[in-house]
């Protein structure tokens, strides 16, 4: 008999911000399935079986999750943020999908709170209007669809996060991606690198698409590009907040 | 001496969607600001003061919370979904430019799941690209606006989250924006109408941009619109899966 696959959010970083049904999730699993570093911090029973793997290999732990599945197990595949946001749900359905016996298997998704979120709160209000959300990796979509995605964000005036803004393949992305926001956004639009939100490293940097400094954004960091809307509310001695209003165009 | 004031995103219904943290920030608060059903829906403590109001007047109910903050009070201000996602966030840091005082309030959100997340956990996984999150209310921008964000959502080939789909006022805005839509994208497109997600009357309506019933569509749906590569996973015996796949344009 099949068992049960949940594909389970554990939010930024901090248990403050993973949801009580990821927990029960993990809680009930008989196997727990994720990236080596997150399954490490779950405190897990000595009766729970762990499987540990790699960051890069979704697809095949997604198959491997799925296989236990078929098997009888109760499998909790873990991810960091939200699971359906540039994470593990996308690839366990694309495995499921192969096979038969896989599309039988019990798959429930336990949302959570994603990275640009995280970034949002800690930032003011950023995406307190229309927002897209577009990964820079291009380890599964050509450079040229990253481009399109980008130039369309900045005709429709969206606020924009930037997901997986640098690897070590390729260190220039933000770069390259900031020179053609640059070209159609003003220079004085807010910009935020939030870094490791939510964890001891966390760092916030607050710029401009003019005068950001590519060069510190690194993995960890979600990049948030303002809309033309979008300004910093100064304090006193505190950083600004990052906003962008509810209203566009006038229109109050 | 002036008080706290918290911006809590309570997740679209259900407390396992609600983080420690959003419960944490509530306990704490003496002031619990915000629409009345769901402030009625949090079980507080009779010393905690309540100030429910109507789901209109987001600025106004901003004023009034930071007014207590600046008294002293820990106040919370609660929000469906995430705060930080056309919700109150936006208008509280809108309210606190106004006033110096205000702008010395210890303000913090604590983000939440938003209803597109949840919305997606039920569907599958078709957030797992690139996507845009629109609200289609044109109280605060004008319809032109949200014709120009469609259009730029549309020529990026985003995955297309909206919010607000429909009023009293204006019930055809769902019924202009999938016209826009349909002229732009395949009739084919998988579209997801999903209402009320994690509550007792949620209802799940998969179809196509071609196909679709927008009279099925109310102030409690949320609709995502497909991708040019979001498909549908069929299955025995149950509903299809959709899926927006990691990949793009045939890179694998």
């Amino acid at each position: 008999m099949s068992g049960r696959l949940s594909v389970v959010g554990l939010g930024p970083g901090p248990a403050a911000w993973m949801t009580p049904e990821a927990s029960e999730r993990i809680a009930e699993a008989s196997d727990v399935v994720g990236y080596a570093p997150y399954v490490a911090r779950l405190g897990l029973r000595g009766d729970q079986r762990t499987h540990a793997s790699d960051n890069r290999e979704e697809l095949a732990r997604a198959r491997f999750a799925l296989a236990l599945a078929e098997d009888g197990a109760n499998v909790a595949v873990v991810s960091g943020g939200d699971p359906g946001v540039f994470a593990m749900a996308a690839a366990v359905f694309e495995a499921a999908e192969e096979r038969a016996a896989w599309r039988a298997v019990d798959i429930s998704v336990a949302p959570g709170v994603s990275a640009m979120q995280a970034a949002a709160a800690r930032l003011g209000a950023p995406l307190g209007h229309d927002f897209c959300a577009i990964s820079l990796s291009d380890n599964l979509k050509p450079w040229a669809a990253v481009e399109r995605r980008l130039r369309a964000a900045a005709e429709g005036d969206f606020v924009i996060a930037l997901y997986n803004p640098a690897s070590k393949a390729r260190p220039s992305r933000i770069g390259e991606a900031f020179a053609l926001l640059a070209a159609m956004k003003a220079h004085a639009t807010p910009v935020a690198f939030a870094r490791a939100v939510g964890r001891a490293d966390e760092r916030l940097t607050l710029t401009t698409l003019g005068e950001a400094d590519v060069a510190i954004v690194d993995m960890a960091t979600l990049v948030i590009v303002g809309s033309s809307e979008t300004r910093m509310i100064a304090r006193e001695g505190a950083p600004p907040w990052m906003l962008t209003p509810r209203s566009y165009g006038g229109s109050r």
